[in-house]
């Protein structure tokens, strides 16, 4: 069998991860990487893959399968995502949630014969699936989604750019007693704080202001003011020692009832690494966006639009015989 | 909107279940029950809809858009499925797993121009999907499925079988260390004995040998033999109160690693009801099964064919803006 030819766009740590799913896919082959910077500079761990630069990625139209965008959703992918759309079938990870339907019609209206799965990864993702098959098997009730424990990138530089701060990681945390009454099937109605903690662990500078700067955290308005915010100070070393993975994970729970009975789903991940996982789950959909474009397929679409049987090596009939 | 006319074959528990979901759903409605028994003496709770013979029900050919197949596996769907498949779009609940393949092809032979969608509910059904979405998310690790704790019916058949039995009900439990050793990615392996324990809730005829029966009940081969089985014995007015329910649910669990990094994935079901449930999924996957027949799609299919955009009321715009 032909392998599926596979390009990368952007070469961060989701990039590095598509690369690792990529190269131990029995049916995938990574042929290009495609990049903003100098290509001679990057360094990559598949020397048999060509480097371009991004704007020279047309040239190989028909050389690709599919290409997976990795840049980050705030100002990478909305110009990356129709500018590679069209050209091949694209997979992404766009996560900003308020703004998916306009960027859906921004790729529907770039795919021309080629397909786009966007938002692909575990929220928006894995997590919008149970979602969906939580709200088709109980529609009457309520779902609860909750993050964590795991590192927010958005949060840790929120810290970082408070004045006397040379470093910090934050952790968002579920409130577990919320957590239980949703699994309890309570139905609660959850403010934000109680829903989350936050957990800052950060190194001031040498004779900054600890004090101040543990105010500035727990007062910052959107980000930590509306939650319960712990501050820990540590040394560069501490932090490099335990706080340099990128876990993640999270929960999805619906409990609804038929008649007078009730039901519980509950789905949850816990990732040792977030970026790694989110490339694993982007590289089994570019291998169904060819699938679906081999079968005529065209257009934009998101995880709720593929069916599931395209994303294994496996063939239909295995997977009968051996998931069903 | 015209709403979806559905048919219900078989008025068991399952049957039941469906007629709830289906009087539930906004965009359904029930027209007909298919029983082989005297429909003259079927009581339903559904007035307007007709109650026909299993051997009458061509007759409806024109007048359903789906009918919800609620026999058992182990005799009524081999002929009940075959049979219905290609007058009417079906959806059923067959799950005897070693035979899904030889259902699956005596189907698909059967169903023509319309659609039937088999093996939907739980297990097969969302466990299913939860298979192959984390096969699909981690390649490379293990899945465990654990059941219960619920009550299995033909374990409390068998129970009820032994003489001196006048009543019992079996149920199936994981084992806890079991559940957390792959939770926390140990990747064990276990034995039959090692996953599930049993606890019997026996009530023994007036003089029976109580020692005798539970002998009989722990040493009875492929039901308990294998098994750590407890056995309690207790009046009918206690089972009555304490056992009437059909509760259950199971997990399914994969560990598995991308490189050095491990992730777990986990789903988990706690049901009052089991047949009411298993009902409201087999509803969800008719609204499917007639929108894709719609849109010229045919033939068997299971839960991994169908894209899940199609299960529920609310639109696919609907469902990127509030899912994803």
């Amino acid at each position: 069998m032909e392998k599926i030819k596979v390009g990368i766009a952007g070469y961060g740590n989701i990039g590095r991860g598509v690369e690792k799913a990529v190269n131990a896919a029995p049916d995938m082959e990574l042929k290009a990487f495609f990049t903003r910077r100098d290509p001679a500079a990057l360094q990559t761990n598949t020397p048999d893959a060509k480097i371009l630069r991004t704007e020279d990625a047309a040239s190989m139209r028909d050389e690709l399968d599919v290409v997976i965008l990795c840049g980050g959703s705030a100002t990478d992918l909305p110009k990356q995502g129709p500018a590679f759309a069209g050209i091949f079938n694209t997979i992404d990870s766009f996560d900003t949630h308020a703004k998916i339907p306009d960027y859906f019609a921004a790729m529907d209206n770039a795919a021309g014969d080629k397909v786009s799965v966007l938002s692909v990864g575990w929220d928006p993702g894995l997590f919008s699936i149970m979602r969906q098959l939580s709200l088709a098997a109980l529609p009457c009730g309520s779902d609860y989604t909750f993050w964590g424990r795991g590192v927010s990138q958005g949060h840790s530089d929120a810290i970082r750019r408070i004045e006397g701060v040379a470093n910090a990681i934050q952790y968002t945390v579920p409130v577990e007693e919320a957590v239980q009454a949703v699994r309890d099937g309570k139905n609660p109605e959850l403010t934000t704080r109680q829903k989350h903690l936050r957990e800052c662990y950060v190194v001031a500078k040498e004779g900054a202001d600890k004090a101040r700067i543990e105010q500035e955290i727990k007062t910052m308005p959107n980000y930590f003011a509306d939650y319960d915010t712990t501050v820990t100070f540590v040394t560069e070393e501490e932090l490099k020692k335990n706080h340099s993975k990128m876990p993640h994970g999270g929960l999805v729970i619906r409990s609804g009832s038929t008649g007078d009975n009730n039901h519980v789903m509950e789905f949850s991940l816990k990732l040792d690494s977030n970026p790694e996982f989110t490339a694993s789950v982007l590289t089994a959909y570019a291998r169904a966006a060819v699938r679906l474009n081999r079968e005529g397929r065209k257009g934009a679409m998101t995880v709720l639009d593929v069916p599931l049987s395209y994303l294994t090596v496996e063939d239909p009939s295995w997977q009968r015989k051996n998931l069903l």
